[in-house]
C-alpha cells in the first residue's frame, strides 16, 4: 500500500515548484540534497529550479504517474511547454515541445535527500527533427 | 509497505532478460504489452529485446533502485556495456559506457502491461565528448 502521507507531502512539493514558492522550498528538500550524484545542497537546488523556470518561462511540473514505497518515491513527469532558447543541448527556441522526466526520489526525515532524474531527452530531439 | 510479491515478479522478469530466456518471457509480459505508447505486442516487444541483445552483445541488467507500489513498479536500472555501432542514434563503435534508465511498468493480471522508459542518453553523449 502506498504511503498516502508520502505522496501528499511530494504532491505538495510539486505545487510549491509550480508556484515558485523558493522561501518554502526547505520545507520540502534537505539542506544536504544530491541531485543525480551532486551534492548540491538546498542553495544550490533552489538555483538549479531558479534557472529552470527563467529558461523556461511558462515550464508547469505535472505529476502523470506517482510510485510511492518509502522512503523512495518515483514520478513521472509531463511537460508541455517553450524553452526560450538552448535546454539539454537543444536549440528549441521557443518552440512549444511535450516531455517527460522519470525522476527517483529518497527521502529522509520526511524531506528529499536524493534525486535521481532522466529527462527524455530524445523525445524533444524527435520533436526538433519533426519540425 | 511494498508489495514483496510484485517485487520478485519484476526481478524474475529481469532474470530472464538476462539469461536471454525469451520463451520465458510470456510468463512476464502481456499479450498487448504498451511500450512507450507503441502497441508491441509481445513478439514485438521480444523483438525489440533481441534486438538490443544484438547491437550490445555484453548487455546486463542491473536493478539499482526498485520502488513497488501495486499495480506499479519502478526500476532505475544500470548498463555498463559496450554497444558494437550506434546506440540511441550515438556512435558508440564498441566504447564502454555507462548509464541508466529510469522506467515505469504498470502490471496487470501478474504481467507487464506497460512500459514507460527513459534511457540517460545525455549521459551517453557526455561520456563519447570526453573521449
Amino acid at each position: 500500500m502506498p504511503d498516502t502521507d508520502l505522496a501528499g507531502t511530494y504532491r505538495r512539493y510539486i505545487d510549491c515548484l509550480n508556484r515558485q514558492d523558493w522561501p518554502a522550498l526547505g520545507q520540502f528538500v534537505a539542506d544536504d540534497v544530491k541531485h543525480n550524484s551532486r551534492p548540491f545542497g538546498l542553495a544550490g537546488y533552489r538555483e538549479m529550479l531558479e534557472r529552470d523556470f527563467r529558461e523556461i518561462p511558462d515550464l508547469y511540473f505535472n505529476i502523470e504517474l506517482l510510485v510511492c514505497d518509502p522512503p523512495h518515491v518515483a514520478s513521472r513527469l509531463r511537460f508541455n511547454c517553450a524553452p526560450a532558447g538552448t535546454f539539454l543541448g537543444l536549440r528549441v527556441n521557443g518552440r512549444k515541445v511535450s516531455f517527460t522526466e522519470n525522476v527517483f526520489y529518497a527521502y529522509h526525515a520526511g524531506k528529499i535527500a536524493q534525486v535521481w532524474s532522466i529527462v527524455d531527452k530524445a523525445a524533444i530531439e524527435a520533436q526538433l527533427a519533426g519540425a
